[in-house]
């Protein structure tokens, strides 16, 4: 066997409109929910049968935003992890980087309810790290007693990302006061993961940057160990 | 994107010849040592460069001992798990069954050393629940922050299966002298699962078994809550 084949079953619909905002692991803004669509015929409420009894799952999905893998002759053995602060370069399969052979991605995310919609289900995902449009090819129930060990070493992942603390100008307040205090609280702990590219490094800089995030463009710079959103005009 | 596909990587060697005996999840006999060989260009030193940093590894692979995918007309919603007896019903995506449209499976094991072979590395892992020969297309380092839920609800599988106690007769004893302390305790813990096929039920019965682990032709039965291993010829 050279290569194995998976159909596509469903997608995400999630705040996060691209790869940048995203938080860099799943669980570290749980207040973001997404929902998972499911395709027929893989979405009948009978496939689904017992999932409401467990309260996490996990997700097996495409990274879509990068380039497809172009076979051997492309493959790349080190990547630039944003925890090593983009310069220092490790093996591949020591990262969780998408730029892997497999494209494939995995995360553990909240089960927070099913919903059918014209005989096809809808999972709502808690504290997801997924961009909105990604292709999901599985997903499995959680089973602690296999899935969890929480003494595990984790090298030069050594602990949860920090967070920043995030001040909202008064324009940028009165550009989102129509969001919503769950998605605000999510916004919030979406910036505090510091969606800074990672080559940037972790320092203070004046640089303005953006994202598009539940539909607003924010715009924000860093002051020292501050996010400070400058404003947020909706888009389109 | 209709479907997805992913090179192989690498191969499993473990002590299991066939599904019949292998634990249902990983981490249940953690003495059964297994190695993971990493193809070319995958197995390159620098392409596992940091890997020895991590305790633990989520390694993906293709459940390669059940026919592959037909597509959707084939699409089974249900699966039976062994876990309700085998009788039982609920969604395919309730569970953990390789019947699922993906075929893929996921295993959290043991990272116990890493060894170059010809230029290749190759991964001592512990606890795995893989097949001998079993494709596998990514592995990931495990992330305690992002990937260990200990408290999480499970459903219908909600602990670890129990462990039966195991005997070995003296004809038994006398087939496996040769098979080495850390050997006989691996056998132990996988026999331990009780391995029989699960619509057997749970209760004793007086039918002979046979499973094939590290090249021994094991035959055993069940007597109230124990196994008992008849005897062991070496195979071939």
């Amino acid at each position: 066997m050279r290569e194995h084949t998976l159909p596509v079953i469903g997608r995400v619909h999630s705040p996060y409109a691209d790869k940048f905002a995203v938080p860099r692991q799943p669980n570290l803004a749980p207040h973001a929910l997404s929902s998972l669509e499911l395709f027929a015929p893989y979405g009948s409420p009978s496939a689904c049968e017992g999932l409401a009894g467990f309260s996490h799952l996990i997700v097996f999905f495409v990274f879509h935003q990068v380039a497809p893998y172009a076979g051997e002759h492309s493959f790349k053995s080190k990547v630039r992890p944003p925890r090593l602060g983009g310069n220092e370069r490790v093996g591949v399969f020591a990262s969780r980087s998408p730029f892997r052979p497999s494209r494939l991605g995995m995360s553990v995310v909240e089960l927070l309810g099913l919903e059918c919609r014209q005989g096809l289900m809808w999972l709502k995902l808690g504290g997801a790290d997924l961009v909105d449009g990604t292709p999901v090819v599985d997903i499995k129930p959680y089973l602690p007693f296999a899935d969890s060990v929480p003494s595990a070493h984790s090298g030069y992942v050594d602990s949860r990302p920090g967070g920043m603390s995030v001040r909202f100008t008064p324009q940028a307040q009165a550009d989102l006061q129509d969001l919503g205090a769950d998605k605000l609280q999510a916004l919030t702990e979406i910036l505090s993961q510091d969606p800074r590219p990672a080559y940037r490094g972790t320092g203070a800089d004046e640089h303005r940057y953006g994202a598009l995030i539940y539909g607003y463009d924010l715009h924000f710079k860093i002051e020292g160990d501050e996010l400070v959103v400058l404003d947020a005009p909706k888009k389109g």
